[in-house]
This record gives C-alpha cells, sequence and structure tokens, in this order.
C-alpha cells in the first residue's frame, strides 16, 4: 500500500523533472526565445496540457530552472561578504562560483549568455542585485575602473569555460582549474597579498 | 544628373544598412532565435517584401553581420600563426581579438552568447575551423589540457567583458584593458617568457 502511494505521489513530481531536463536540453539549443512549450511537450511526447499542469509558462519553467542556482549563489556571495579583506572575498566569491558553474555546466551556459534569458531576469530584482554583489566581491582587490571588467571577465569566462568544458573532465578537475584561472585573471596568485 | 543616379543607387544599400543594425539591436534584445523578420520590419516600418528583397531568410541576414567579423578575425588568426614562437602567436591573438571585439561590441554579444546563433555558426565550417585555431593560438604557451580552458576563458570573458563595457569607455581604453587582462589569464606579462 505505501509503495503505491508513494509510487503515484512521485509520478508528477518524475515528470516535472523530466520537462525541466528537457527544458534545459532545448534551450541550450535552440535559445530560451526559440523553444515553445509545444518543444518541450514534442520532446518528450506530453501533451502540452501535461506541461501546463506544472508550468504556466516559459517564464516560469525558466526561473523553477533557475531557482536552486540562485539560492546557491546567494549562499556563496553571502558568504563571501562574511570573509575579512577584500582578498579572502574575492577568493571565496571564486571558489564558490566556479562549483556552482563546474555543477551546472548546462544551465550556466542558458543564465550566463541566452539573450532573451538576460531580459528575463533582467526583472528580477534579486538576480540583478546578486550579480552586483558578485561583481563588486570578484572586483574587490582591483583599483578603479577597471575592476568591474576584470570581474565580469572571470565570471563570463568561468561561465563561457564551463559551459564548453569537455564531458569527461570531471566536476572537482574543472572547478580546480576554474580557480586557478581566475585567480591569474585577478592577480589572486601568491602566498602575499598584493593589495 | 549623376546625383540622381547616386542617390537612387544608394537607397538600397541605406535600408540594408538600417536593417543589419536594427537586426543586431534586436538580436541583442530578443535573441536570434526569438527574433522574426516580421520583427525587424515593424522596428523599421518596413514590410516583409522589403526584407525579403535584401535577405531571404534570418540566416542570411546573420551571416551578412558575421561577414566583415569572420574576415577581420581571419586576417587575425592569420597574422598571428604566422609569428614565430608560441608566446608571440599568443599575444598577436590576444591583442587582434580584443581590438575586434572592442570595436563591435553588440555584435560579440549576439556571435559568442547566443545559442541559436552558435547553432547557426556551428554549420559553417570555415567559422568553426577559426574558432579551432583561436583556441590552439591563445592556448599555445599554456601546459597540458587546461590550455583549451584558458583559452576559452580569455575568448569568452573577453567578448562578456566587452559587450557589457560602459558605453562611455572608448574603443581603445576598453582593448588596453581585455589585452592586459588576458595577458594575466594566460600569464603573458613580464618581459622574459616563462616557457
Amino acid at each position: 500500500m505505501n509503495t503505491t502511494v508513494a509510487d503515484t505521489a512521485a509520478l508528477p513530481m518524475a515528470t516535472r523533472r523530466r520537462l525541466l531536463i528537457a527544458a534545459m536540453s532545448l534551450f541550450n539549443q535552440y535559445g530560451f526565445a526559440g523553444t515553445s512549450l509545444q518543444m518541450i511537450a514534442d520532446e518528450l511526447g506530453l501533451t502540452k496540457a501535461a506541461i501546463y499542469y506544472h508550468f504556466r509558462t516559459r517564464d516560469q519553467l525558466l526561473m523553477a530552472l533557475m531557482d536552486p542556482v540562485q539560492r546557491e549563489i546567494g549562499s556563496v556571495v553571502d558568504a563571501a561578504e562574511a570573509q575579512r579583506g577584500a582578498r579572502a572575498r574575492a577568493e571565496a566569491m571564486l571558489a564558490g562560483y566556479a562549483s556552482v558553474v563546474a555543477r551546472n555546466r548546462a544551465l550556466t551556459a542558458v543564465t550566463t549568455f541566452d539573450p532573451s534569458v538576460r531580459g528575463v531576469l533582467r526583472n528580477h530584482p534579486l538576480w540583478n542585485a546578486l550579480i552586483d554583489r558578485q561583481l563588486a566581491l570578484l572586483g574587490a582587490t582591483q583599483q578603479g575602473t577597471q575592476a568591474t571588467l576584470y570581474a565580469t571577465m572571470v565570471l563570463t569566462g568561468m561561465a563561457g569555460a564551463a559551459s564548453t568544458a569537455p564531458a569527461d573532465l570531471d566536476d572537482d578537475a574543472l572547478c580546480r582549474q576554474l580557480i586557478d584561472a581566475g585567480r591569474r585573471t585577478l592577480d589572486l596568485r601568491g602566498p602575499t597579498p598584493k593589495r
């Protein structure tokens, strides 16, 4: 009996999960703007009504994909801001971001680079604030107007490298390489803080 | 008479140019996949037939936008490959790429990041070969499997930084900052080659 109840309860969740996975793959292939709910339904052999049961709009689906990553980035930013010193804050942000993008490569490509996704995210004040806080943390050890440029280079560069990394490069190895490259860009190498 | 002829001849070209500019702006806003020829026509107050006179498909329009940049990147790659030594090749590629993206910020965002654009470009062997040659040049001074990761980080990072740079940062200043950041990432600083 218990098993039957659990199975029945699990079914809608399994569909929701399959939906999100199919959507992410189509977003990566055709762009967010180029993917209709109908295409997602077709991909899974579902009716559009079955999709509507879970998500009323494509934007809702996108935000459901983004939600766990947004919360994770939020925790990384909070923890990094709690560090003492600009260098420790930049290091913490760098390591946390590298870990998130290494473990979420497909989603990273969609959220960082797709113009139509950026259009949706732009309307979410929390997401915009998070990006500004990430840039401030990563640029903390840099001087002047170049700080934001270096920080943007690290965020977009790490996202680009993660989302095109070979599938056989495991998450930990990728994460280490991203941190190494980011530390170079931000001039964070060496044991002694330079600034 | 000459003036009239010239004016008449210039008209279609002016429309073509306006078309390309409007298309690039819409691609940046809604993504390539999210922009229809109808939207471009509406933006300019033209009929769809007027668009068709210049471009039969959206892909054709994209390739017309890409064409000058592709040729410019091709020249940069050729010149970089002609340099002696891995470091000189990486430096030449870096400086050339920085200059191209600093002067083509809006197009850089579209061509580097839009998944639906990458879908179109993937079908162009020349463009794919150019990307591989850029990555090989930028990674030339790096050891082992990380070479491509560093090179990708530089290409996507510079594109991301250029496409979001403040409008009041002039092309030359942006170019210098991009080169500086790229040299850090690739460990090209200092007068003596390290490898």
